[in-house]
C-alpha cells in the first residue's frame, strides 16, 4: 500500500467523530453486557427488565459512563459531569430501551448475530482508542509528570466498565464479592494499559513516529485482537508473557529454588544417614 | 377561604426557619429508622445500642445528613461539609442520644405514639420540601442547563437516606445486597422527584403561579400523602400509573403482542396442517 | 535527666524526616497486614500472592496510603494525590515485593522476629504521630473552626488503614461485612483520636507546654502502648474507662434503674396482693 495513502487513512481515523455511530456501538455493548449479566429466572416468572426498569437503567448508564465516573472520582472532579451531556444520556437511554424492550427483542437478537456483532465490536474498539488517547492528553495537562496517574486514568477511561462491575451489580441487587477486574484482569484492561503507556511515551517524545500512525496502530491493535477473540476464541495473547514474568519475578523462581534446596537437603540428609549406616557397618 | 389569607399562609410557610423544630423532627425520624432497622436479638442478650454506640452514632448521622453527603459526592464538593455545622451535629447527636438511651425509653415510645408520630412526620415533610427547593436552586446556580442533574440532586437531597441505606447498614455490620432504593423505589423518592421537577419547571417559568403557592402546594402534597400513608395505609398512589406505563412502554405491550403472534402462528400452523390433511383427503 | 537535654531530644524528634526509615516501617507493617489477612489455602494449592499479584499490590497500596485517600475523599480533594509521589509509590512497591516475594521468605520472617518487630513498630508509631500532627495542621488551615472535622481527619490520617479494611478486602475478593473498625474500634484508633484532640487543643492554646514536648509526649504515648501491646499483651488501656462511660451514659444506668423499678413494682404488687389477701382475711 502506498505509504501516503496509509497515512491519509490514519489521519482520517484520528479525526473521526465519535458521535453518533461509535458512541452508539459502545452504549449497545454496555447495555447488552448488563442484560447478559442478569441470571435467567425460572421460566414463566416476570423477567428483571420488566420488574425493575429504574435499576436496570441506572446500572446500564453506570456502565456506559463508567470510565468517566471512576476517573472523575479519582481526579476529584464532580461525578455527575457525564450526566451534563444531555445528548449522550438521551442516546444511551434510547439504546438501553431498544436493547431491553424492542418489539420481538429484535434489536438484541440482531446485535447478537455474528456479522453485526463484529461491526459493533469494531466500532467500539475505535471509540475505546479515542477515549484512552483523550484521557491521557487530559490527565497530562493536570498532572504533567505523574506518569502512573496518567496511565491509570487512561486505563480507567478505556476499560472502566470492568471496575464498575461490582458496584453496578449491587444496584441490580446482586453481590458477587469473589470476582473483580483486579483479581482476574481481562485482556481488554491489559491492552488498554499498554495503549495508555504507548500514548504516554509518544507524548514524552520517546516514540518518534507521526501521531496518526501511532493512533492508527493502537486502533488496529484493539480491533484485531477483539475480532480474533470473537472469531478464533483467542482470549489473552498476553498470558504467556505474564506467566513467564510471574514465574520469574512473582515468587516462582524462588519457590522452585526452595523446593530444589529442600530436596538437596533431604538428599544430603539421606546421604548422611546412609553414610552413618555404612560407618556403623564398617565399625 | 380568602385567597389573600391563603397566599399569606403560603408565604409564611415558604419563609419558615427549619431550625430547630423541623430539623429535630427529621433527625428523630432518621434515628428511629436506624433503630428500627436493627434486627431484634435474642431476649437477654445485650442489645446493639449498648454494645456499639459509635457505629450506631455514625450510621444515624449518615442518615441524618445522607442527602447532603451523597449530593456533595456527586457534585465534587467535600463530603465533610455537613460536619462543619456544629449546631446541626450537636442537635442530631442529642436526638440520637434521646432516641436510643432515654430513661425508660420514653422518647422513643412517645415518638411512636400515633398523635406525636403524625406531628413529627408532618414537620419532617415540611423540611423535606425546604431541602428539595434549596437543592434545586443551588444546583441550578452551578449547572444552569443540566436539567437531569438538577432533578437528580433535588431528589437525593430530599430522599437521600434511602440511597444511603446499604452503606449505613454496612457500618452497623449488616449487608443486604438484594434490596436497595433503586430496585424498589419508595413513594417518597418518587414524590420528591416530582417535586424537584415542579420546582425546576417553576424556575424555567413554565409554571406561572406565584412562588409561595407552588411551594405550599408541594408541602401540602408531601404532608397529605405522608399522613394518608400512616392513617389509611395508602403506600403508593403512583403505583397504578406506573403499572400502566410499564405495561405499555416497558415491554408489556410487546410481550402481549408476541404471545398473540405466537398463538396466531400456532393456530395458522394448525390450520395449514388441517388444510393439508383435507387436501390429502381430497386427493 | 537534664530538662534542656530532654527538650533537645524532643526537638530532634519533632524535626525527624519520615523518609526513608519511618515510611518503610509503615509500608512494611501494612504489606504484612495484608499478607496476614489472607486466609491460608489448603497445602499444595498455589497461594494468593502467586496467583493474583495485581490485586495484592493494589490492596497493599490502599492500606499504605489509606489514610490519605480517605481523608482526600472527605475533603473533596483528588483521590489520586498519593499516587503523584513517585518516590513513595516505588518505595512501597519495593517493600511489597520484598514482603511477599523475597527469596526463602526471609524478609517476612525477619520482620516477624520479635526484636525486629519491636523496632519496626516503634518507627511506625513515630511516623503515625507525624501524620496525625500534620493532618491536624493541614485541616486547620482549610476549616479553621470545624473542630470535629479536624479531629476526624487527624484520626483518619493516623489510623486510616482500619477504615480502609473492608474495601481493601473486597479488592482481594473477600467480603466480611460483619466486622469493621466502627463496630469494634481498635486501641490504635482511639489513641489517634486522643492525639488529634491533644494537637487541636495545643493549636487552640489550651495547652501551654512547648510544642516539642507535646509532640514528643504523643510519640512516647504511641510507642509505649504499642510495645506494651506486643510485649505484655495489653490491648486496650482505654477499655475500663469506656466500660464505665457506657455503663453510666450509654443506657447502662437507665437499664439498671428500669430493672430495679420493675422489681420494686413487682414487689409492690406482691405487697398489695398480700395486703388484699390479709384484708380479705380480716373481713
Amino acid at each position: 500500500m502506498d505509504p501516503q495513502t496509509f497515512l491519509d487513512i490514519a489521519t482520517t481515523v484520528t479525526k473521526l467523530k465519535m458521535y453518533p455511530y461509535f458512541d452508539i456501538a459502545h452504549f449497545m455493548l454496555m447495555c447488552m453486557a448488563v442484560r447478559d449479566d442478569i441470571p435467567q429466572g425460572t421460566p414463566g416468572s416476570p423477567i428483571f427488565s420488566r420488574k425493575h426498569p429504574l435499576s436496570l437503567w441506572l446500572s446500564s448508564m453506570l456502565l456506559c459512563f463508567g470510565g468517566g465516573i471512576i476517573a472523575n472520582m479519582l481526579l476529584g472532579e464532580p461525578l455527575i459531569v457525564p450526566l451534563k451531556d444531555h445528548r449522550a444520556i438521551l442516546t444511551a437511554t434510547a439504546v438501553w430501551y431498544l436493547v431491553n424492550y424492542s418489539p420481538f427483542d429484535i434489536v438484541y437478537k440482531v446485535a447478537k448475530f455474528l456479522p453485526f456483532k463484529l461491526v459493533i465490536c469494531g466500532l467500539k474498539e475505535v471509540q475505546r482508542a479515542h477515549k484512552v488517547y483523550h484521557a491521557v492528553v487530559h490527565t497530562m495537562k493536570i498532572y504533567p509528570s505523574s506518569y502512573l496517574v496518567i496511565v491509570l486514568i487512561g486505563t480507567l477511561k478505556g476499560a472502566g466498565s470492568g471496575f464498575m462491575k461490582n458496584f453496578e451489580r449491587l444496584i441490580r441487587g446482586f453481590w458477587i464479592p469473589g470476582s473483580n477486574e483486579l483479581l482476574q484482569p481481562s485482556f481488554t484492561t491489559k491492552a488498554v494499559m499498554v495503549a495508555a503507556t504507548v500514548f504516554l511515551l509518544e507524548k514524552l517524545n520517546y516514540i518518534t513516529a507521526p501521531h496518526p500512525l501511532v493512533y492508527f496502530g493502537v486502533v488496529i491493535f484493539f480491533v484485531y485482537f477483539k475480532l480474533s477473540a470473537i472469531l478464533l476464541g483467542i482470549h489473552d495473547p498476553f498470558a504467556p508473557f505474564e506467566n513467564l514474568f510471574c514465574a520469574i519475578f512473582m515468587g516462582g523462581m524462588w519457590d522452585a529454588m526452595r523446593r530444589a534446596v529442600t530436596k538437596t537437603e533431604t538428599k544430603e540428609e539421606t546421604d548422611v544417614t546412609t553414610k552413618s549406616k555404612e560407618d556403623k557397618k564398617n565399625d
